[in-house]
Order: structure tokens, then sequence, then C-alpha cells
């Protein structure tokens, strides 16, 4: 079995990381967990972070779902096992749009990831040693059973709000489709209900940068040194990404046609010669090797491109038909990846049916990242909802 | 040196490929052909095709600029050398708007390129083995003097149009402005004065993939077996192009979330189980590294990011105000590439100094790719252009 507290071949957290605020839960100790892939995990590990207190009755709890590369770090500064402060740390905290002086706020981090949760870094049951191309596939449905059971171990029947952005996103939709009565409120955020076949095909593409890097190993690398697992795939698979999670003209007006190294290499025409948004992607690139893990990005990755709230649900429509909650649904007019029209779906399918739902649009040039960047700007909103699924709860 | 007849490790023109129609043009035997990097080539080959007969007086002469993997056979049947027809068969022919009865046309393989012109499968001409990793960086301003070269040759002295969508359209634009008085009429399509950020993050990426493929050894692996050259990462490469060429709405229209394969995998969950969007991008994966060289890719995909009007000119208002040309600027709305604005830039920019020109959008949903798939929409823009400058060259 690998040293647990070595550093791993490519990013994933490993026991001894945790910053003391993070907690842990294991199910699946006597009866496996059933998968949608029709394959099962044992002794399935969720780590979760709370902030705030849980009332009495349980009734002013939030869950907030991470995206593809976030944690259960939504808030707070960067510690150990977390180089970042909290992904959403603007809108999640005391006296903060997600005010944890009034709500019990929690956030887990996501099955197949790789800080703390079970995902193919875990070390299998049967042997020990890492899943690896053992690790199954698994669905964003299978993401929120398993939050379901943590929910079940910290004594909520309901949220109050369950919101997420991008996957996280993803995760709350099937929330209130899989458990109507557990989620009274949903705040859904440049996101869908199906992932396109453009998004699909920009999942494929970091696939098979992956797939190609000979370090890859067919996704058994875990014995590999530090840092010498399949960076190059991965780091190309992130390129592909960053390039749509932002936008042109933030590119234009930031990067231009800059050259990188201008003082070192001069200004010659060379093959590799980098202009500075090259740099600027492999620094992000080379950052995502040394945070997260080849293998759970894959696992996610697949997981975002199954996603599909009407999967054996009939249509759309049906699989809709399940929510309840009141809903905020948000775009990015500027986001190329999961462009506003998806999240304006979300509030014709739900306003067709009666659901209380609003249409707020992110005016942002910033492009899907602007979820996080411009997050001010849900603030009114988002404590809306909070404080009219509060008094619901009464 | 290697069999020239042999199948390339990844697809490239060989003698003895050619249909007959090809031509060849050398220069640069006596003196080097001095390039933009600061370094020269020698015996520099120019493939190219025409159609139509040139007038007495050399009035008649329409060149056409192709796009990265297109070569010179913009117009015809599929033959040897070339398993599809004319990339612009629709649109140059006898009777069509580019019309071979009256003018003649013109369009020569791009310097780089592996379609018979000189570029990195080439003999060297000091040991007759292929450039390989010794081939210099050209650039679009490389690719225009040579046709000029080409140009002289056939006894031209000046175009009645230079017409091009895409790098075709870097290549037309740098006409304008290199050789002002050799350009009469400009169509410049679904292309920009300068590539922005966005358009270099996504060459960069395929870059990295093809230079992450164990295959392509540096750019020297002529030597390897047919096909067995860095055709995994040029596929990749040409997956993220592939993506960016079409549109979100009509992957939606046409792939949606089906699943490739299904009668055979059935539909459960596999991590490199393929929807039918995936299959069709490893299609033409696959189907560029049977007809076009990898490093061909790189130096071309090179030249695109480094196009820039203004370099070495001291703007874009000063590069452009070289040119006189009446203009037809060609965008195209759902053009995620490059986006119509860069069409309407330059439209604005030679307005801004009288020059004639023209903007017309074609209205397709079908993104850069358009230019060629919608390409009837400019039956009666060019025939207008071509008839005017006809006019003006009596």
């Amino acid at each position: 079995m690998p040293d647990p507290l070595a550093l791993p071949a490519t990013g994933a957290w490993r026991p001894g990381d945790e910053p003391g605020h993070r907690q842990f839960f294991t199910f699946a100790t006597d009866r496996r967990f059933a998968l949608d892939s029709g394959t099962a995990l044992s002794d399935v590990v969720v780590a979760y972070e709370t902030w705030g207190r849980l009332d009495a009755d349980a009734s002013n709890a939030v869950l907030l779902c991470h995206a593809w590369t976030g944690d259960s770090h939504a808030s707070g500064p960067a510690g150990r096992g977390h180089d970042t402060p909290g992904w959403w740390d603007d809108t999640v905290g005391p006296g903060k749009p997600i005010d944890t002086d009034k709500y019990f706020v929690v956030c887990a981090n996501v099955l197949g990831g790789c800080q703390g949760s079970t995902g193919p870094a875990s070390p299998h049951p049967d042997d020990g040693e890492p899943y690896g191309s053992r690790f199954p596939v698994v669905t964003i449905r299978d993401m929120v059973r398993a939050q379901a059971r943590m929910m079940e171990h910290l004594g909520i029947s309901r949220w109050m709000s369950v919101i997420g952005g991008s996957m996280g996103g993803m995760q709350a939709l099937e929330w209130a489709v899989m458990y109507p009565r557990r989620v009274r409120s949903l705040i859904a955020i440049a996101t869908c209900m199906q992932a396109t076949a453009q998004q699909i095909a920009w999942g494929a593409i970091g696939r098979r940068a992956i797939g190609l890097d000979p370090k890859w190993r067919s996704g058994d690398y875990y014995d590999a040194s530090p840092g010498d697992g399949p960076t190059e795939g991965l780091a190309i698979a992130r390129m592909v990404a960053q390039v749509t999670f932002r936008s042109d003209n933030v590119f234009t007006d930031r990067f231009g046609r800059e050259l990188a190294d201008k003082a070192t290499v001069g200004d010659t025409l060379g093959m590799w010669q980098r202009f500075e948004v090259e740099r600027y992607l492999e620094y992000h690139g080379k950052k995502i090797a040394t945070r997260f893990d080849a293998n759970s990005y894959l696992s996610i990755g697949k997981a975002m491109d199954l996603h599909d709230v009407a999967r054996g649900r009939g249509s759309l429509e049906r699989a809709m038909a399940r929510v309840t909650a009141p809903t905020l649904a948000v775009g990015i007019w500027s986001d190329m990846l999961y462009p506003a029209y998806q999240q304006r779906q979300i509030a014709d399918i739900l306003q067709a049916r009666d659901v209380p739902v609003e249409y707020v649009e992110i005016d942002s040039p910033h492009g899907h990242d602007a979820f996080l960047i411009n997050s001010d700007q849900l603030a009114e909103p988002i404590e809306q909802v909070l404080s009219t699924a509060a008094k619901s709860m009464l």
C-alpha cells in the first residue's frame, strides 16, 4: 500500500491534509452502495464541511454543491489541504448573503472527487490499493445519493435550500427531482438540465488528452513519483476547460497578443515561444496537476457528460414535473459553456407548471466563471430566496 | 532518404499523387527566400492549380487562398491526391459565381503545407531528408510572398480579386496590405486582422496535444511506418478545432445526447463509451491524420496565431491604411471562432478611410464552417465584386 501521506502522482488529498474543519462520514460498510452504472461501492467516505449551527428542529440547513475541481471548502481561509480560500468565500459566511450566523451551511466533496470523498485515488476496501482503473463510473445522481446519506447522518430531513453553480447546479437540479420533499428551495446557476453535444465534445477532448499521456497508464499511475503522473494530459484537458470557462472579450482585454517571456526570448518567431495567453493557460494546467487527481478529473467530467435529468424519466418535462421547490435560475450572458438559454429553459419548464421561479442574469463579461467572480450580483436574489424559504420552514 | 512514394507517418502529399491538374513552380534556387523569422529557405516549391484561361493582357486573374487544412484543390472532383472534391466546388467553376468561363482562377497550397508546396515533410535541399524539426516558422506574410513569386511566374501583375475564408482571409488581407497595387478587389470571409487571445488559446492547446504524443518525436517522425506518426495528438488538436468550426445549436440538432455504438455496447455507463458527438469528432480526428501532416498542422497553426496585420506597421489603422482595394467583408453570426465583430471591424476600419467596402453576413447556424457549407449565400455578393473589378481592369 502506498504511503498515505506521500504526495500523489497528481494532486489528491491524503489523510493528514485536513485543516481541522473538514469532517468525514463513512457509509455502505454493511450493505454496498449501488451506482447507476450497475456496480456498487463499499465503505464510501463523504468529506464535508459545515458552517453555522443547526437549529434544534434542523430547519435552517443549506446545502452547497461544488463544481468540477471544487471541494467542500466553500468558505474560509486557505490552509492545510486547501491552497486557496473557499470558492464562494464572498457569498458564504457570517453576515454574508448565505449567512452562517443564521443558517447551517453544508458542503460535501463529491463522490469521485479527490478531496476526501471516495474517488479513484481512494484505497479499494479489498486490498487498500488505490482504485485507479477499478473505480466505476459515477453519475450526478450517485453524487446526490451519497449526499442524501450524509444528510441523514447529520439529522437533517429537509434542506432550506440546495444551491450550486455549473456541476453544482446539476446536483442541485437532481436533488429537486430525486428528493422533492427534502428541498424547500433551489438555486441553479450557470448549469443545464442535460449536457449538450458541445459540452460533451469539450469533455471528450479532455478525456482523450489524459488518455494520450503515457504516464496515465490506463489510470493505474498511483505508484509514480510525486508529480510524475499524467500531469501533461491533465494540463491539456484543463486548458480546454479554462478557455470555455472564460470569454473572448476578457482574454482580449487581459492578454491581447502579448508575448510571454519577452525579456528572455526577445520577439523572434519560434514555434514554442509562448503568447501571454499560453503562459496563463499553462499556469492553470500545471496548477491543477498539483491540486487535483487526473482520474478524478476524468470521473467527474464523465459524470457531467452523463448528466441528463430526463434519463430514465421519459422526458425533460416529466422529470422536471417532480420539482416543487421555488427556484432561482441564474444565467450569465457571456457564458459560452453553459449559455444563458439553458438556464432560461429551466425557468420556462418550471413556470409552465406554475412552480414559483425567477430567472436572473449575471451581467458580466467573464463568461462561465462569473458565478465565482461576480457572485456579488447574486447577493440580493440569494438572500431573498433564503429568507422566503426560512419563513416557509416555520 | 525515405521512399517518396511511401505513405507518410501522417498524411502528406508525395510526388506521384498529383491528379494531373496540379502544377509546380520552384523558386529560390539561386538566392534564398528570406522569412519573417530571420531564417531563409532554398528551392521553394509552390504547388498550385488553375482554372479557366488567362486573358491576353492578364487582366482576369483571381486568386483563391485556402484555409488551414485546405489545399490548391478549390474546384473539381475528388481524385488522386484529393480525397474530396474541391473545397469551394459550388462557388468556383464554369457558370458558377467565380466563373471559370470568364476568369482565370488560381489557388496555391500554402508554404508550410503538405499538399505539394514546401513544408516540414519536404526534402531539405542539403540532404534530401524531410525538414521535420528543421522547418522554420513561417508567417501568413511569408505565404503571401511565395504566392507573389508564383504570380510573377504566371505573368500576372494584378489580381482582379484576392479571395479567402478563415486563414485564406488572413492571406487575402495581407495581400491587400503588402501589395496594394496588385489587388483590385478583396473578399475577406470569416477572418480577422489579428488573431485574438482566444484564437491563440485554441491553437496553443492543439500544439500541446501534438507535442504530448510520444510519436511526434519533436517533429522528426518521418521514418515511422505509415500511419504510425503522431496521429493521436493530431486527432486531439483537430477535435478542438472541429468544435470551434461548428456550433452549439447544430451539434445539439445533429447529435443531441445519442450514444454511438449503441447496438454493440448497450447503454451501460462506461468511461470510454462514446456519445455520438465523440464518434463524429474521432472520425474527423482520424481522417485528418490520413490526409494531413502533423508538422504542417503545427506550422500553419502557428502562422495563424502570429497573424497580425499591425505587426511592425505601427497600428492596425496604419497597416490597413495601405489597403486601396474595394472590399467585401463577410461574417457569420454563429461563428464562435472568428466572431462576426471581427469582420465588421475590417469593414469599419476601411470605411473610415473611404475605401469602398461592404459587409455581408451569412445567415447560417453552422458556425465558422458556414463559409464552406453555405457559400451559396455569397454567390450574388461575389459576382458583384468580380464584375465591378472586371470593369475597373479595362
